[in-house]
């Protein structure tokens, strides 16, 4: 049988917590926490099981959550969707990636991605028949270049990808960058899909740039989040995507015939949680923050070099006073010979930065796990 | 924007259980039970959260629940597929379904569709580019005309989708019935997709003959199943696809970049309840079929004419002695006027039988719910 994605193999995250568990590695690899979900998210989801929340939910989600979702967009980012016609609960975010994809996307058509970027982007574009139009971010701090994505934009061009806070990097978008964006899009037929998984995980008093804050964006965008980063549960596998109305509609005839709806008791437990416990959010870039600040202060006593990390639960580790090899090879060292598991970054770029040293760590992690994993990185 | 699906509306279920809300019907319409999950079910997911499985679950499925599916498998079908590489934990039958339609059916080519289907089926197709060939069952028993079957296979079919039990009519497949199945895909590049979620809802002695049971069909086959129809949690969305290693590997690419995993704490419950409670699916075909009897039973006292139910939960009914409506007015008319809601057949076809008068009754509901449905048909 001839493979429709010949260039796919095991997703790499999958294949370094395997590399972990089998070699007794600390895995800072895959990006989970390994610390308790709240306590409140497991309490809502009891309460919705008592009352008996077992069967599907609506196609489009739970109206209280989709309305919660809905308070809280506009809470933060100062915009409130339409429950009922601009947003839909996802098995996660990556389900919402794909579907956005195959609803507007047609084979021919051309997407643009900036690299490095998250793996599921590409076979996602491939599979609908598209192809994926690499533009690199820089190299060191991983900005875009706002001109190099101008001209990667074609009559064929149907979509741009984004991304910020950044994985792997941290790297944000600042509010110049969503002007350079606003300045691209206006008057293209281009959507926008912006993947903001981590928009609670943003430190040292910065803002999440939202495409949801600017008219001119989200007029043409899927906007994609997720509630395993926000409350420590990525096994939960709910995320939701805000659109306008005639993305939303195309959206969802996906969706409704991809996997239809979402567990139906978490969609309650997660309503619980954004309406009863905004603190929860408001919290989490203060919580990761101090996670973050130690685990750099711990990095300095190794001779890996930390990169900055202005949001996100991964830190960047340039690796080149430890070894030569090349991330992939430096990465299966570490784990089998050095017991701490890594991503390298090749993965996520159609052509690698010659020479890039790179390694990224991820940091939600209980303190014991960091501890563990900075005693070995320090033996380098 | 112009659509890619522009057949799809929203789906006939969710149509009708709003329908049903909005004017406080008795919902038989979208199949679902309304009555309590098992309680050793809710046990086996407190004691999964208690064990504190919250994050991703390996991309193709906890390995306690594949090995428990292999298991069952076996223990009920003769076969025992390979756990880690043929078995795949899906969130839902319909993401599983998405995915094997995805996995191999390529732009340009032919599946073949046995009307009445799953209304999932021909969207999917239509978004991989392909084209749903319809071949009616027959309208009076649903059972298929093999040689219509063979006629409507080309050089372009890739693939051919079964479903028994059947959806909507309870029809199954007889031994018969697969060796046709054989002759007819022998010696061709046709895979099988076969929708076996009723699989432990059989009635009167009969035996699920499942694609598994037979080598020449299975070597082909994506075989789905669904853990929502068969512990009365239709919103767990935990189902899962069985298929020779080769099938797998692509189906494991599209799952894979499509929604990764599923709600990891459902997957280890699951895998206690295979394991240490299998009398649940032993018993739930006598289970199903006291409260099929129970029903037919009063329907003979209303002027609906009950179809026979071979497997499954949905309830066939005549509705020519009442109504002279096709069958999408009368089920409206049953849910505004009479209280009633059910699913019309029409949407279920390519092209509906001229003058068929039949709605789809689900007759997974408690005792009392059966009770107040059947004083209001009573009326008609
Ligand atoms: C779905 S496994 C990958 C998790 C993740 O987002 C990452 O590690 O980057
Ligand atoms: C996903 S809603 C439809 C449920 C179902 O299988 C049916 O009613 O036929």
């Amino acid at each position: 049988i001839q493979s429709k994605l010949p260039k796919v193999g095991t997703t790499i995250f999958s294949v370094m917590s395997q590399l972990a568990q089998e070699h007794g590695a600390v895995n800072l690899g895959q990006g989970f926490p390994d610390f308790p979900v709240p306590a409140a998210l497991v309490a809502a989801l009891d309460q919705a099981m008592r009352d008996g929340h077992h069967q599907y939910a609506p196609m489009t989600g739970v109206p209280a959550l989709r309305q919660a979702i809905a308070d809280k967009t506009l809470r933060v980012y100062g915009h409130r969707p339409d429950p009922d016609a601009e947003v839909t609960v996802t098995s996660g975010a990556t389900e919402a990636i794909f579907n956005a994809v195959h609803a507007v996307v047609r084979a021919g058509e051309e997407v643009v991605v900036l690299d490095p970027c998250y793996d599921s982007y590409e076979p996602t574009i491939d599979l609908a028949g598209a192809h994926a139009v690499h533009v690199p971010l820089d190299p060191a701090t991983f900005a875009p270049d706002w001109q190099r994505v101008r001209e990667a934009i074609t009559p064929r061009t149907r979509m741009l990808m984004v991304n910020s806070p950044h994985n792997p990097s941290g790297a944000m978008f600042s509010e110049g960058d969503m002007r350079e964006l606003e300045a691209i899009v206006r008057d293209t037929g281009v959507f926008l899909l912006s993947d903001e998984v981590y928009e609670h995980i943003v430190f040292d008093g910065r803002r999440h740039e939202s495409v949801l804050r600017y008219p001119a964006l989200r007029e043409r965008a899927f906007v994609v989040s997720s509630f395993g980063k926000t409350y420590h549960c990525t096994g939960w596998k709910i995320g939701y995507c805000i659109a306008p109305l005639a993305l939303s509609a195309e959206f969802r005839k996906v969706h409704q015939y991809n996997v239809f709806s979402t567990f139906t008791p978490g969609q309650h437990a997660f309503a619980t949680m954004l309406q009863a416990h905004p603190e929860h959010y408001e919290q989490l870039g203060a919580f990761y923050e101090a996670k973050r600040d130690r685990f750099r202060e711990q990095l300095a006593t190794t001779r890996l070099r930390p990169l900055p990390v202005p949001g996100g639960y991964f830190q960047l580790v340039d690796y080149s006073a430890v070894s030569d090899l090349d991330d992939a090879a430096f990465c299966r060292w570490l784990t089998v010979e050095k017991g701490v598991a890594a991503i390298p970054l090749s993965p996520f770029y159609e052509a690698p930065p010659p020479g890039q040293r790179l390694a990224r760590l991820c940091f939600a992690k209980h303190e014991a796990t960091l501890d563990a994993a900075i005693e070995r990185l320090q033996r380098l």
